[in-house]
C-alpha cells in the first residue's frame, strides 16, 4: 500500500512495449551477470589446477585426518592406525601423527613463552632499580630480590611443569590421527573411499596445512561434535532473529513523534534541535553499529565450537555466516524501511542504468586481504552462490513489485528469468564445482611422477613424518645465557 | 468443521492428564517405530557385507561404466579410453567395451529370432499341407512354394543384413565404454576420484550386471539425457495431480442425492436397491482400480526414457515414483473423504491399540518376489526413508486433528516428535546409508586378496574382457540342419 502511495498508478499506465521494455532490461541485467559468473568460474578453476601444478610438494596434499578410529582394549590408537595402514595401504602408507589431549600443556607453554619474554625484555634493562623487586605481599614488603633470578626460577618451575605435562599426554589420546602417504593419490585414495565397515569409524578429512590446525577442537568425540554443530545451528538462528529487536528499536528511535507520546517529560529536551538531532540522526547508527560490531566475534565463536578443524574453516565458516546474516538483516531492515524499492526503480527507468552503475561500482560490494592460508581458490563458489542468491532474489522483488505496481505482464515476463538462472547455477555446479572441491586424479598423478624425478623428495618424506605433530608435545628450551638476547625466544616448534 | 461435526467438543473435555497420556501414545508409537527401523538398518547392513563377502567374483564388482570421453578428432573412442587407462592405472586396468549405436541392429537381430523360432516351429510340423505356401498377394494367389524354404531365404536376407550391420556399427561409436579393472579396489578408485580436469568428461558409474544392462538409452548424449529427465519430472507431476480427476468422479459416485438433483431423470432408476448397490459400492471402486491399474505402466515408461543403464535402475526408479504417486493420492483420497481420522481415532482410546494392531499386522504393511536382479539389499534405504516420511506425516496430521479437536495441551506436546524423528532420520544416514551406497575399502581389500590365491582367477579376467560387449554385435548363427531342433535357439548372446 505504501509504494502505491508514493507512485499512484493513474498517473501513469505503461504500454504494452513499454512493460515488456522493463522486462527485457532484467533479462539484460541478468544475462550479463550469468555470462561474467560463467567466465569467471572458468578462469578461477584454470588458475586453481594452474596453481596446484606449479606448487612444490605440501605436508597438506599427502596427508589426511582420521577420526573416529576403532581402539580396541588391548592396543594403543597409535597401534591400531599403524596396524590398519600398514594392512590397507602396505606400498603408499608413510607415517602417522596421533593427536593427544594438550589443552593443559598449551596453557602452560604459552605461560612459559610469556614469561621468558619477559625475561629477556628485563636483561636488556640497563638501569639495575628496575632488576629487583621485594618478594612480600604485592611486592611491596619483604626482602629485595634480583627480579632476573626470580623470574629465572619461575620459568624453570613452569618448564619441569611443562615436561611432566608432556609426559603425561603421551597417554590422553585422541581417537584421532593425521596419517602421510608417500603419494598424493594414495592421500586421495584414503579421502575418497570409506575405510571401514562402519561408516561412524575410519572417518577420513582433508588434512589443513600444519601450521593451520585449530588444536583443541579434537578433544570431543563424533557424538559430541554431530550435537554441537546442531547447537550451533539453533544458536546461529537465535541470534539472527534476535537481531532484529535493535533494528527495531533503531526504526523507533528515528520516529521522534512516537518517543514523545510514549515519554512524555522528554518533550521539552526533544525539542531542542541539537538533541533531537543526535538522536534521529546520531544515536541509531551508532546503536546498529555497536550491536553490528559484536556479531562476527560471535560468528567466529560459533563457528571454533562447531568442530573445524583449522582457522581457515573457522574463518570460511564464520564468513559464510555472516553472508547469510547480513543478507537476511539488510533485506529485513530495507523492507522494513521500504528503500528496497530504490535498486528496483532504476529498471522502470532503463536510460539510467549506465549512469547508477558507473556511480555506485567504482564506490565499492575492492578490499585486498592478505593471505594468511592457501586456498587455492576455493572461496569461489561462495562467492558464485551468493551472486546467485542475490540474482533470485532480485527476480522475486521484481516480480512482486512489477505486481504490485499493476505492470502484469512485466511482471508475469520475469516469471521464467529465476527458474532459467538456477537452472544455469545447476549446470555450473556440474561443470565447475568438483574442481573446487578436489584435484582429478590426472592431476596427482602427473604431480606424484613429478616428484619420483625429484632429488629431494627423500628430505620431504622426512619432513613429513614429523609435518603434524602437535607443537605443544614439541622439547622446550629457553636459553639462559645472557649472550642470548638474539637468539629465538622458543628453539622449537612454539 | 466437519470434524466437529462429528465429536462435538461440549461432549467431553479431557482432563490435562488424559491429552498428555494423547500424546505419551504417540510418543510411544513412534519410539518403537524408530527402535525397530534401527534394529532392520543395523541388521540389513551386516546381511549386506556378509553376502559381500561370500560373493563369487562378479563382472559388475569389476567394472565401471566411463561417459562423456573427451574423443579427439584424430584417433577414435576405444583408442582414447584405452590410452587414458593404461597411463592412469597401469598396474589395475584390464580392458573395456566402447558401446555403440545399435538401435537399428537390435531390431533386426530381434527379427531374426522371431523368423528362426517359426522355422524350427514348422520344421517339428507333420502335416505337409502347412509346409507350403502361396507366394502371390496375400499369400491366397500365385505359385505353392515349400514354406520352409520360403522363410529360410528370408533368414538368411536377414542375417546377411545384420552381419553388414554389424560391420558398419563398429564405426557408430557412443562416447561411452565399459571399463574393467584387475581389481575391485581399482574400480572403486576409478569410481570416487574425479578422472579429468573438466569434471563432464570422463564421468564414471557403478556398471550394472551385464545382463541387466537397457542398450537403447546409450543412443542419447548428455544434454539430452538432462532434458528428458526434465521432462519426466513434469510428466510425473501432471499425472499425480491428474489422477485427482477420477478420484473426484468417484467420490460423486457415492452420494447418490447429488446425482439425482444433477441428472433428475435417472431418479426412478437409482430408486431400485440392485442399481443403487451398484453405482454406491460396486463401480467407484471398479473405476478407480481401471484407473490405478493403468499406473505402473505409464511410471515404468516414464523411468525409461529418463535415461536409466539398468533394467534395475528402471524399476527401482518406477517403484519409488509409484510410492509418491501412491502416498500423495491415498492421501489426498482419504483426506477428502474424511477417513484419515480412523486411524488417529486409536490414540484418543489407548485401550484399543493392542486389538487394532493385532487385526490390522496379519492383514498385510508380505508378498514374495522373485530377484531378478542381486541387489544387495540396496532398496532397503528407500523403505526407510517411507517409513520415516510416514511417521513425520502422522505426527503432522496428529498436531492438526488435536489441535482442531481443542486438545491444545496434546498438540503442542507432539510438536517435537517430528522433529526427533528426522535427527533420528539423520543419524541414520550417517550411520548405515554409505554401506548402501558403496562397499568400504576393508571389504574390497579383503575380497581382492581372496582373488589372488584363487586359482579360477585367471579364466574370470577372460570372461570379463568380453562380458561387456553389446549382445547385438555377438556373431549370429542360426544352425539349419533339421536335425539341430533341440539345440540352443541362438548360438550366442541373444
Amino acid at each position: 500500500m505504501r509504494i502505491l502511495r508514493i507512485w499512484p498508478t493513474s498517473l501513469w499506465t505503461p504500454s504494452v512495449f513499454q512493460m515488456s521494455r522493463m522486462a527485457q532490461n532484467v533479462y539484460i541485467f541478468s544475462g550479463v551477470v550469468c555470462y561474467l559468473l560463467y567466465y569467471e568460474y572458468s578462469y578461477i578453476s584454470s588458475k586453481r589446477i594452474a596453481h596446484y601444478y606449479s606448487s612444490k610438494p605440501q605436508p597438506h596434499q599427502f596427508t589426511i585426518l582420521v577420526r573416529g578410529i576403532p581402539v580396541s582394549s588391548g592396543s594403543s590408537c597409535s597401534e591400531t592406525v599403524e596396524k590398519f595402514f600398514t594392512e590397507y595401504y602396505p606400498s603408499t602408507y608413510l607415517s602417522h601423527s596421533v593427536v593427544r589431549r594438550t589443552n593443559k600443556l598449551q596453557r602452560l607453554t604459552s605461560d612459559a613463552k610469556k614469561l621468558y619474554r619477559r625475561l629477556v625484555h628485563l636483561k636488556s634493562e640497563t638501569n639495575p632499580q628496575r632488576r629487583s623487586i621485594r618478594d612480600g605481599f604485592c611486592g611491596l614488603f619483604g626482602h629485595k630480590v634480583n627480579v632476573l633470578d626470580h623470574y629465572g626460577k619461575k620459568l624453570e618451575t613452569l618448564e619441569d611443569n611443562v615436561r611432566m605435562e608432556q609426559l603425561s599426554v603421551a597417554g590422553k589420546e585422541v581417537p584421532a590421527a593425521f596419517v602421510s602417504f608417500k603419494s598424493r593419490l594414495g592421500a586421495a585414495v584414503a579421502l575418497h573411499i570409506q575405510q571401514g565397515t562402519n561408516p561412524t569409524e575410519w572417518v577420513t578429512e582433508r588434512a589443513p596445512e600444519p601450521q593451520d590446525i585449530h588444536w583443541p577442537f579434537f578433544s570431543s568425540s563424533f557424538i559430541k561434535r554431530w550435537i554441537s554443530k546442531l547447537l550451533v545451528v539453533v544458536a546461529y538462528a537465535a541470534v539472527t532473529i534476535l537481531f532484529l529487536i535493535p533494528v527495531v528499536i533503531v526504526q523507533g528511535l528515528t520516529n521522534l513523534e512516537q518517543l514523545e507520546t510514549y515519554f512524555p517529560f522528554l518533550e521539552s529536551i526533544l525539542s531542542l534541535t541539537v538533541v533531537s538531532e543526535v538522536i534521529t540522526g546520531y544515536l541509531p547508527s551508532l546503536i546498529l553499529q555497536m550491536f553490528i560490531a559484536f556479531v562476527p566475534p560471535i560468528m567466529i565463536m560459533l563457528s571454533s565450537v562447531e568442530g573445524c578443524i583449522s582457522f581457515s574453516q573457522i574463518e570460511k565458516s564464520a564468513c559464510i555466516k555472516m553472508l547469510c546474516f547480513t543478507i537476511w538483516n539488510i533485506f529485513f531492515a530495507n523492507a522494513l524501511s521500504g528503500t528496497v524499492l530504490y535498486r528496483f526503480d532504476i529498471f522502470l527507468d532503463p536510460k539510467e542504468i549506465p549512469g547508477i552503475l558507473a556511480d555506485a561500482v567504482p564506490a565499492q560490494l575492492l578490499i585486498v586481504y592478505a593471505p594468511k592460508y592457501d586456498t587455492g581458490g576455493r572461496f569461489w563458489p561462495t562467492v558464485h552462490n551468493s551472486t546467485i542468491f542475490s540474482l533470485v532474489l532480485m527476480h522475486i522483488i521484481a516480480i512482486g513489485i512489477f505486481g504490485l505496481k499493476n505492470l502484469s505482464l512485466a511482471s508475469s515476463l520475469i516469471v521464467p528469468l529465476p527458474i532459467l538462472t538456477l537452472l544455469f547455477n545447476e549446470y555450473c555446479r556440474k561443470r565447475f564445482l568438483p574442481i573446487f572441491e578436489d584435484y582429478p586424479l590426472e592431476c596427482l598423478i602427473k604431480k606424484d611422477r613429478q616428484d619420483q624425478n625429484d632429488p629431494t623428495i627423500a628430505v620431504f618424506y622426512n619432513k613429513l613424518s614429523t609435518a603434524y605433530e602437535d607443537p605443544a608435545l614439541m622439547p622446550i628450551r629457553h636459553p639462559r645465557s645472557t649472550d642470548d638476547h638474539n637468539s629465538p625466544l622458543l628453539q622449537a616448534g612454539v
